[in-house]
């Protein structure tokens, strides 16, 4: 008779009689033949509970591990009080970092990139400032402070900053559904600003209190279908003052700037070009055509400061608190993406949870000096990755201060030159950028790998297309937290088979030559059982059993006696989980079947030991593998024999 | 050298040498020498595609999955068409299941335990309906017709039917937020029916389609937190009108009736003893006091029909359907959980999804004959359980109509006898039954296995007894997804090492004896890799891989080369997933580490083969276990020596 034991169990341990038995497992020898000469004697392993930990222990871990998963402070440990200050000093403003090794080489890429970028900036600015409804000139001062204050607080190095056309959307319909501008342009004003404020607090908020992880829940495929949905609704809204110039702007969008480096230029110079020529145009001709509508008078002169316009009480607190809370996650999402990327093409790791605070920290800052939401740039992304990093050579976060420093040269001295661009080529514009938003290739590519990707996809794109840009984003998040839901309600349990001369059981279906192991059934359960599965896996692991008697009987094999639980991919249970093991057991014993165990990880067999649920297992319900079960049961029926 | 392959490259397979070698699986010994005889020469297998299958079938299958998962009918199969159709009655109309056998020493039990809960449920039909502001006649309507239609269409034979206090407080509470049934006692009754009639609606759809699993997702936990904070409300709201007689309420209470079956009988005609003295004493002594309120005339004669009071249209649509489902799911979770306890005491199954149905049918029935929602009586189990089921011994849903018929005499001829019953004793009928339904012993025991579901039930807990009812209900909801959210937003990773003497991989934090493999870094990750973590575990791995460099650092051991990720608990993968695992192997790729992948399950296989990533791997990037894995990178390794 064999003892399997566990925990406070062990005392009862018959000590081993093997030469080749290792360290103090509490071993034995099973009085097993097997047939072929390949597989060794069996040795029987115990079950082994995690050492013990304290409550206060066990939630401090946790913690960690749910704020602190990067461990982040990793940097600090073991230095002098010195060493610790610099550090401290490095991770609050990365600029002194790099700073200290910046040289005139790296200067000039910098530069260069940099005037790329504000060529870029300022067009992209003013057609972005319309499409938040707000006056073009709100456009270039967001291009000018925000990128300032992330070149000294983001460390991401890659980033050009600037306004971005989804919280540009976003923004300007939120608050247009209450607001028109043109009705009343000063409490529009303040909203955006306030809502600035608040998108930056809430911004820097989720990084101060390490919430970061909470975008991750706006999946990839979500947003592709997301970006998709709400760059048609930007190009149909253009559409309307753009009339024939549409084929313009789609030429513009085949070059196919991405592959050939060369052509970038065209593709990056292209707006700043055409404002300069249709401005010219206009100017030129402007006794004859009276009919265009142009852009106008623009002040001259840099941000002028704006906290007074903050709006902290009265009716409409709420919908710029919302307005700012939507288009604050919406650009964080889109600037952790491009950070990350970049940090990832470029070897260097982003904290995710301090990028958040410097971005929120730039568009509070931005929110007291006339500029609404601002991000790292998804357009310039696109650009930067093919052309300005590895032709024109973005290095520092200096690129950043470059551009801003050209886009206050335009704000000083270039603002009349704007004044007879026609909005029409802001139109044009803005729907280049936005097309580039609509990643068909990536919709398709979900398309092949995971179906349901597709369908989030998809639904994030109906309804942000039918339906709205808030609910549209509602929806996106809803459908990638179903998904998960999904896949916990309705968890895979497989069979599984023995691999012919091994000790190696796997999924029958998947595996031909996996061979099922007479009078058990062993039953692989692949996910934490949990309340919302515990009654399906019950139910269901009791249709393995029915099917299993079923086909034996069919088939006029020997009768099932055992049903194996291989609980290596059970990662987690909880108290409904437990008690639908319990009730399986209670269950499967009225029909004379013995239920085994196997294999229970760390935290689930503490639960296990916790609940006292084991006990009522007996010695023989749980093993370590399910070759050792296998072995170790059939021996006991072979001497009860 | 070796090959490793799979799928499509199963054709550069090399053919084996060996004369064990089994079945057609390409598999090769490899030139490796372990100084342990234990262990047998090594063979590689190589990790298998589930079979192919259509889009269509993967759907189907899926689908079937999701709605069908206990084969509701699979009794159907291969039976003549008469046998189906016998059958189909038997599934729609339990009763002709049990109604043929049918014997006269069934109906005996069947007579007692019915009246039993009949002398419950007239004194609990009456306070109930007092709890959702109700004439307290409705409160015996309730407990006569739908018992009867359960009796026909249920499956659970041990359920005890009618009205329940916990929905009769939140619908109390939600209709009096707008409407006073003292001010407008017609449009009040009105909408109880109407909520009722959409509970109903609310629970056969979600029967009908198969939805059933939505309740699941209030876990046992919450609802321990819900029932408690919702019986401390009641309670409180009752004591007003209680006064003195707490005591005798509480000393009910203590009598440990589950334990001692004989004193049950004591508990059990406790409320209606206290109905009938308490009526005398107010009758004998109405000249000599004054001021105690009493129910006063109550109508003979059985329910009226309300079909004609039901609202379908104007200003309290939304609150009656709101109310309806509300209660609907609250009500669904009592009866259903209450029918599987039955079932599995019994060792029959209840299928979920027809018995919510039943439930919904008896509600819509209800609603047109003056009823309010009813469902399977959770105070009435907690006796049934001790003694109607074991002693007077309920063996058939004839019970139900055994009771109906005793509430029907009731409601017939002995109205006028309730005219005296003080309202104080329908109190302390109300507060005896709740406060039953706090079980500290629950919670205490959640508390001990499992500290996350233990905070669950506090949240809903606090959420009820502080916010509000429904708000409670949400919060109940939102914690368990939250629970669910958070594991899969935080899931394990841990170090693996080997079983000296074996090929057994285990947590080298969980079990002493397993030691590092030199040279390797083995990782199991313990969850699904999804868009909502696959950020942190990718910063994760990262982090292992750091602090694994430094632990070879400080101890000279040499150095690492390769990443082995064991992804036996990757139960699914999406497409956010299989990036994050490409730009874990870009980023290792840069500092000269291997990344190699081991036993991926099959659909996790199916999605890195679809995603065309498993090419980059090369021939040593997959192997099926730990140990093929070591043992053929090390053998590699040692050649190019």
């Amino acid at each position: 008779m064999f003892l399997q034991h566990f925990g406070g169990f062990a005392e009862m341990g018959i000590s081993s009689n093997r030469v080749e038995d290792f360290l103090d497992i509490a071993c034995h020898e099973t009085n097993l033949k097997i047939s072929t000469e390949a597989i060794p004697p069996l040795e029987i392993h115990r079950v082994c509970l995690p050492p013990k930990q304290t409550t206060i222990q066990k939630l401090k871990q946790r913690l960690s591990e749910i704020f602190f998963p990067d461990d982040p402070l990793y940097r600090f440990k073991n230095q002098t009080l010195f060493r610790k200050m610099v550090l401290g000093l490095e991770y609050f403003f990365p600029i002194f970092q790099w700073g200290s090794s910046y040289s005139f080489s790296l200067l000039r890429s910098d530069f260069i990139s940099g005037l790329t970028i504000a060529s870029l900036a300022i067009p992209q600015g003013i057609s972005y400032a319309k499409l938040a409804n707000l006056p073009p000139i709100i456009g270039l001062y967001s291009s000018f402070v925000p990128p300032l204050i992330y070149s000294v607080l983001g460390s991401s190095r890659h980033l050009g900053v600037g306004p971005v056309s989804i919280a540009s959307l976003v923004m300007g319909t939120m608050l247009d559904e209450t607001i028109s501008y043109t009705e009343e342009p000063v409490l529009y004003l303040k909203l955006a600003f306030t809502a600035t404020f608040f998108a930056g607090l809430f911004q820097a908020s989720l990084g101060l209190f390490r919430l970061g992880f909470i975008i991750d829940f706006l999946s990839k495929a979500t947003l592709v279908g997301f970006m998709a949905g709400a760059a048609v609704i930007v190009s149909l809204q253009q559409l309307k003052g753009l009339l024939g110039i549409v084929h313009f702007t789609s030429k513009m969008q085949i070059i196919p700037s991405m592959r050939k480096p060369k052509l970038f230029w065209i593709s990056a110079a292209a707006p700043l070009t055409s404002v300069i020529l249709s401005t010219l145009l206009v100017f030129l001709f402007k006794s004859k055509v009276h009919e265009i509508s142009a852009i106008g008078h623009l002040p001259k002169g840099m941000n002028p400061p704006s906290a007074k316009m903050l709006y902290f009480h009265g009716p409409y607190l709420v919908l710029a608190i919302k307005t700012g809370i939507t288009t604050g996650i919406l650009s964080l999402t889109e600037g952790i993406a491009v950070g990350r990327t970049f940090a990832s093409l470029k070897n260097y790791q982003v904290d995710g949870n301090k990028e958040m605070m410097a971005i929120g920290l730039m568009n509070m800052a931005g929110s007291c000096s006339s500029c609404y939401v601002t991000t790292g740039n998804h357009l310039l992304r696109s650009f930067s990755r093919s052309a300005v990093n590895y032709n024109a050579g973005a290095q520092t976060a200096v690129s950043n201060i470059v551009m801003a420093a050209a886009v206050l040269v335009t704000l000083l001295f270039l603002m009349p030159l704007f004044y007879y661009t026609p909005n029409v080529i802001l139109a044009a514009i803005i729907i280049t950028a936005v097309i580039g938003l609509i990643d068909y290739q990536a919709a398709f590519r979900l398309w092949k790998v995971d179906k349901l990707d597709f369908l989030a996809c998809l639904c994030s794109f109906f309804g942000v297309l039918f339906i709205s840009v808030q609910m549209g984003l509602a929806v996106a998040v809803g459908v990638s937290v179903f998904k998960i839901l999904l896949h916990v309600t309705r968890p895979n349990s497989v069979v599984l088979g023995n691999i012919p001369g091994t000790q190696i059981y796997l999924n029958i279906s998947c595996y031909g030559e996996a061979i099922r192991v007479p009078s058990f059934l062993i039953l692989a359960i692949e996910s934490p059982i949990y309340f919302a599965n515990s009654n399906y896996l019950q139910e269901r692991i009791l249709r393995w059993v029915r099917e299993e008697e079923e086909r034996i009987q069919a088939n006029k094999e020997s009768i099932m006696q055992c049903i194996v639980l291989d609980m290596t991919a059970v990662t987690a249970i909880d108290t409904s989980g437990i008690e639908a093991i319990h009730e399986l057991r209670k269950t499967l014993d009225k029909r004379s079947l013995q239920l085994v165990l196997v294999n229970p990880v760390g935290n689930v067999m503490e639960k296990l030991h916790g609940s006292k649920f084991l006990e009522s297992f007996g010695p023989n319900g749980l093993y370590l593998s399910v070759g050792e079960a296998v072995a170790d049961i059939s021996s006991l029926w072979k001497a009860q024999l």
